[in-house]
């Protein structure tokens, strides 16, 4: 189940970075389950990862290459990703696995071990099989082409049930570059640092810094902004490569220029993060929880995390039951000092529910019942608190996530 | 559903504590839901009440009358509960309803407004029939009886499968004492001071700043430590009444008789807060998870809580899925600082499963799986951190869950 019919749009190839899609049987046969992607030789790199405690193997290999580095390579870079095991509670044995797959592929590219990026999801606590991976690489790096992000973002689905990508290009000042991102995820969404996994290239060029900033601050208005099912997963990782080779360098120097680029980044961003949530596990609605007037973002952002992670608004939003009393009792018990009741209102999709704290005199259940009934559902909640605010875009909770996540290992 | 056959057991009446259960059509005709309880003259009360900011009316004036009558009164105590109306974001036109019942019950009983103690429960949001609850006091009254604690455990049911109840005698230095009491409660159950509903009367003589004491105790290890879904209802209060009937005083006077009372009155709030996990929406299973070896108890707290709110753990538990490795991503998930995960370790019902932050070597699939497939379980989770410890109960994550509130208000 999934929120709309979205069809996979055009994806624009991005100079320098090539994808390619193979299978190598880790968990199911006759599934593209492992992606090979290059990044051309002078490609800057930058990512966000999760901050579970019980990161996975590859997570911990990915951190250490990308700070040995320094952002920045003389070589080709090489992200390798499989599907069906996550490596995560896998002690010792999960890191030797991950590195042998790391040097399997930097043998056979003729690069360092620390140009090979590693990521894997599936189930966690199994060992990784990483002779069949290895086996499968050679056919990876056969399919590699700049076409290849449609195969790719297929071959990195796990619950999903269909496939995330986002493609923009942009006239600059000195040419026009393209950012183009895949993402994966369905479940064990509640990215701390970046979503389960998601992939954006772009042809400009951007040096190490300023791209981690920038990947850094798009990760925390999008990826850390949604929420499936509160929990945050063990292999978060969204990585971010600058090819160059359009031509066309990003830089603070030219501010006016950066900020361009930097929404462009933003919004592909945005959608990717979106489809994960429209493609939640079980997700029948997709709902946006906007806070606003509050004390401080935190603030804002707690309520909105408090309302989206309660298994009665959610189920209540499965109903189509505009149940608004579960609201305001998630907002009434989200861990914020002090709250004055009489100053929150809420509304769904424009329509006033409640406000001073009580069911608003304009309200029925006629019109609250028929907001609730649409697909798409924006919950806005004013405080009067302040002037901060904060969106979180979630899901409902549907049998169908129960049955999902009830049958994931069978 | 509910786990186990549980049926109600003996319920030993408390002198000078009678209950009384009749119908007043709040929202459904033909249903037990209204029920009067009377303290005589001299009791002492205390109450623990919900820390949600969007408390409901009648929370509200329980706490206000507790306090203005110092926990004593020399007239007879009224608790008057309805189901069927929380009587929770109602504003202004709340709190005129909750007091009108109040005032009713005065006039019926000639007793000051201070003596009557509200409780709601129910759908949140709309406004409380007061004159029908107020036409059926007097029915109410008359039905009053020591041996009404059955049909009251019935009368203040919502979405509860089945009636909660507990009572022990202690034979002291002095004479016995009756400890008996009742709790309703199913959904919306992440108590924070106090479960949905519960009533708990004494026949001991206790001051009551010692009864307060005692009650705050007792909450915070039983009904303040279990969770159905994490949502902490608007309604939550828990009473507890001495009528000193026994004529067995309790005090610090004589600390081990108050240590053997204040184990007792735990017992029958466990009992109560346990029937509560037990009875859960949709509960097939009831779980403890108990974290020990951590630096705080405020940290054991967290990491259980995480694991009793992740809905894959909860789901994989419904499935009887010994899928550990969401036990390990919630564990890594939760708030707490500087997790070395090589020191931690889970166990399902004594089957070691993950040790050194990754699968045991003498985990087998087979084990794991009989021990899931049980009604109870306990995850033990071991932090090497310190020697704080604590436990959660909860339950797992059902179709019947998604079922019970997809269709609450229909």
């Amino acid at each position: 189940m999934a929120v709309g019919k979205e069809t996979f749009g055009v994806m624009h190839p991005v100079k320098g970075f090539r994808l390619g899609t193979t299978q190598a049987g880790v968990r199911y046969r006759n599934r593209r389950d492992l992606v090979v992607m290059e990044a051309a030789a002078g490609s800057t790199i930058a990512g966000t990862f999760t901050r579970n405690a019980f990161c996975a193997a590859p997570v911990t290999i990915c951190k250490h290459n990308l700070s040995s580095l320094a952002g920045r390579s003389e070589q080709p870079l090489f992200l390798v990703t499989n599907t069906g095991c996550a490596n995560a509670g896998t002690g010792a044995l999960g890191m030797e696995n991950a590195r042998a797959v790391c040097q399997a592929m930097a043998q056979l590219a003729g690069v360092e071990p620390a140009n090979i990026f590693p990521f894997s999801t599936g189930v966690i606590g199994e060992h990784l099989p990483a002779e069949r991976i290895n086996a499968a690489l050679p056919n990876g790096l056969a399919a590699l082409q700049e076409n290849g992000w449609e195969g790719a973002a297929h071959g990195i689905m796990t619950t999903d049930t269909r496939p995330k990508g986002a493609s923009v290009q942009l006239k600059m000042a000195n040419g026009t570059v393209t950012i183009t991102g895949i993402a994966k995820g369905a479940g064990m969404i509640k990215p701390n640092m970046a979503t389960m996994l998601a992939y954006v290239a772009t042809d400009a060029a951007v040096a190490p810094d300023l791209l981690q900033e920038l990947a850094s601050a798009a990760t925390q208005a999008s990826f850390n902004s949604i929420t499936v099912d509160s929990d945050t997963s063990t292999n978060d990782c969204c990585m971010l490569v600058a090819t160059g080779q359009s031509g066309v360098a990003v830089s603070a120097a030219d501010a006016a220029e950066l900020e361009r680029f930097r929404a462009a980044l933003m919004d592909v961003y945005l959608q990717l993060a979106h489809a994960v949530v429209r493609d939640g596990e079980g997700a029948t609605k997709f709902v946006a929880v906007e806070v606003v007037a509050a004390a401080s973002v935190d603030e804002a952002r707690e309520v909105a995390y408090t309302v989206a992670h309660s298994p009665l608004v959610k189920t209540a939003l499965f109903a189509s039951d505009p149940n608004w009393g579960r609201i305001l009792a998630a907002v009434g018990r989200a861990s914020i000092e002090n709250l004055d009741v009489n100053g929150v209102s809420v509304s769904l999709n424009g329509v006033l529910i409640a406000e001073q704290g009580a069911v608003a005199a304009s309200y029925t259940e006629a019109a609250g019942a028929a907001e609730m009934q649409k697909e798409e559902i924006t919950i806005r909640i004013v405080l009067e608190r302040g002037t901060a605010e904060a969106t979180i875009w979630t899901t409902d909770f549907s049998y169908d996530y129960v049955k999902i996540n009830a049958d994931y290992r069978s």
